[in-house]
């Protein structure tokens, strides 16, 4: 995996070209590590994850415990995935996925604990558990039901049918359809406007969206986020810069 | 704001051209008085909500506060609107949306607490809180995921990103698409069908999917108002009218 | 209704010809009979339920009870029709419905509690009980908020209005949209591919995504489903069968 800063955004790229991008627990613990350090640094606003090459990734790399899997192996895994997908979606940032080719089983997973999914029109999303036998995460099962509707998840997990990007976008969960190739520029260009917008703003509203997916209710610790927002010197300049007709210049603050 | 009542129908109309149809804490509180008289009032049968001219509303006027916001006008406004939203939800009548143009912010909340939207080609829905700073109220994020889906929530509060009609209804966000200036003629047409059907049966179904939305389970006052339908001279003479080939002729009772 | 078994798919036919494959409540029990004693036969794989000629159902055959009909009547229906539907979607099988033609009130509450929906172009949900003055069951409301979304549900019970199979397959609601006499044979056509796929990933899977949609969080028994799966001598035939390029043979155990 490769991780390349610059400026305010994060590049996040799976590359693990011999096994088709599949993740390893490696992989998975810097991912981990890396969304860790992001949790308290204002200066980074969004991440942009994606496949090195024409593919997003075939999935879980198991290299390490393939030839004696053990329960306890595989419970470890599904528990190191669920962890970092986890601090995915609590991170203040934006994170965006950028979408080619075959986006499979934890790949799949990875893409739909992002904010934002593009993908080209011939990716394609899959999670074929059951032309393997395992039992796939419920946990992961739960999070595919949020972001694709329950029809749709049924059909990916109980026939092992592949969900093309032009369908997935017809049910919303992707939020842009590109040609071939442009996933990654059009993830940029998206996350250049989200480094326009006001942080708190969108800290609040992320924490909001992920709290009702969990069916949780509105905690005191969301209200307080969006309080915050409302309190901000940023809301101040947002409304002195649409009064002035010029572009707001937000701090986090 | 005006509000015009005709037979078993209210035609309530967002009329504040100066300011786009932004909706103030007076009209917010003018629609919250109307829609506690409709509770009970069993000769009601409809509302459409639309905007005067060719804009559904701007959103929030908060000409009132807007030069020395105070947490605590930030606050009491979404109450005020979250208390208006739920008392339109709460109404045993059928409630539609004629949504011409933008839609933005608290006016696309109000369109959101609506059973029914109609809306044209070129309408679209947009929350720009992240382009101003302020924090969105957790309870509406909490609407739009409920009917836009946790995907295309993220995309418009995240991103800013408008919603254009056509997409809204691919996602299943609104009911009928219609060409310019025709939102206000398809949602008479469709209250009139309202008003010919059954009320207590839409009065135990909206309490239904309500809740639902809500994930609070099934209450037993739902299961009442369901009980109350099946045992009503109304399925009787339902049941006669479909026997008899005539239409049936409801009487809420 | 007929009911024929052949190796691991049993047919089930709605078949009721003079009534518009209407469902009895003596359709209800054997239907209910037959999930039970499906729920422990580990040679059966899939159901695939359809109506005989083209209509699936009429919905509710209340002849029974409709000249006098009490509230114990429909509620004591309305629990048989609940329970039965949970049966089904208790089921380690694959459930699929083939639809052609109407899938009108309870028959639709049927459609929507299978695994997989076949329709065809010209099929169609209905919901009429606003029609008759009815109080459609909740329990059946929030399945078909959870199958066709809150806003399609809106519209179908509050206008009573016509979900047109391309329509409901825009949404989700459907998986495979056919051309006119063709679902039963796209139905066959997936009831082989599932009946070909591990068991015991398909088991984890439904009760996973059931218990999702039932908000009620991800229990032990998930779970330990889900392990039990991992640990499956499938998961050694799959990946074995994966790394000799064969089809893999899966007994369930």
């Amino acid at each position: 995996m490769r991780i390349r800063r610059t400026d305010g955004k994060a590049e996040i790229v799976l590359d693990n070209p011999g096994r088709r991008n599949a993740i390893s627990a490696g992989m998975w613990e810097e991912l981990r590590s890396f969304a860790d350090s992001a949790q308290a640094d204002a200066t980074l606003r969004t991440l942009v994850i994606r496949g090195e090459g024409s593919v997003f990734s075939a999935g879980a790399d198991i290299a390490g415990f393939d030839s004696a899997r053990k329960r306890s192996d595989a419970q470890s895994y599904d528990d190191l995935v669920e962890s970092t997908l986890r601090a995915l979606e609590q991170l203040p940032q934006v994170v965006i996925a950028a979408i080619s080719g075959p986006c499979v089983g934890a790949g799949a997973s990875l893409a739909c604990a992002c904010d934002i999914r593009v993908a080209e029109r011939e990716s394609f999303f899959a999670v074929p558990a059951a032309r393997l036998g395992l039992g796939y995460d419920p946990r992961g099962i739960s999070r595919f039901v949020r972001i694709f509707g329950k029809g749709a998840t049924s059909e990916m997990l109980l026939l092992a049918a592949r969900m093309a990007g032009p369908r997935a976008f017809e049910l919303g969960a992707i939020h842009r359809l590109v040609a071939p190739g442009a996933s990654a520029t059009c993830a940029n260009t998206l996350a250049e406007l989200a480094s326009s917008l006001a942080p708190l703003t969108q800290r609040a509203a992320k924490a909001s969206i992920q709290e009702h997916a969990n069916g949780t209710g509105i905690s005191s610790a969301v209200l307080e986020l969006a309080a915050r927002a409302d309190a901000s010197l940023d809301y101040e300049e947002g409304r002195a810069a649409f009064a002035q007709k010029r572009p707001p210049i937000f701090r986090g603050r």
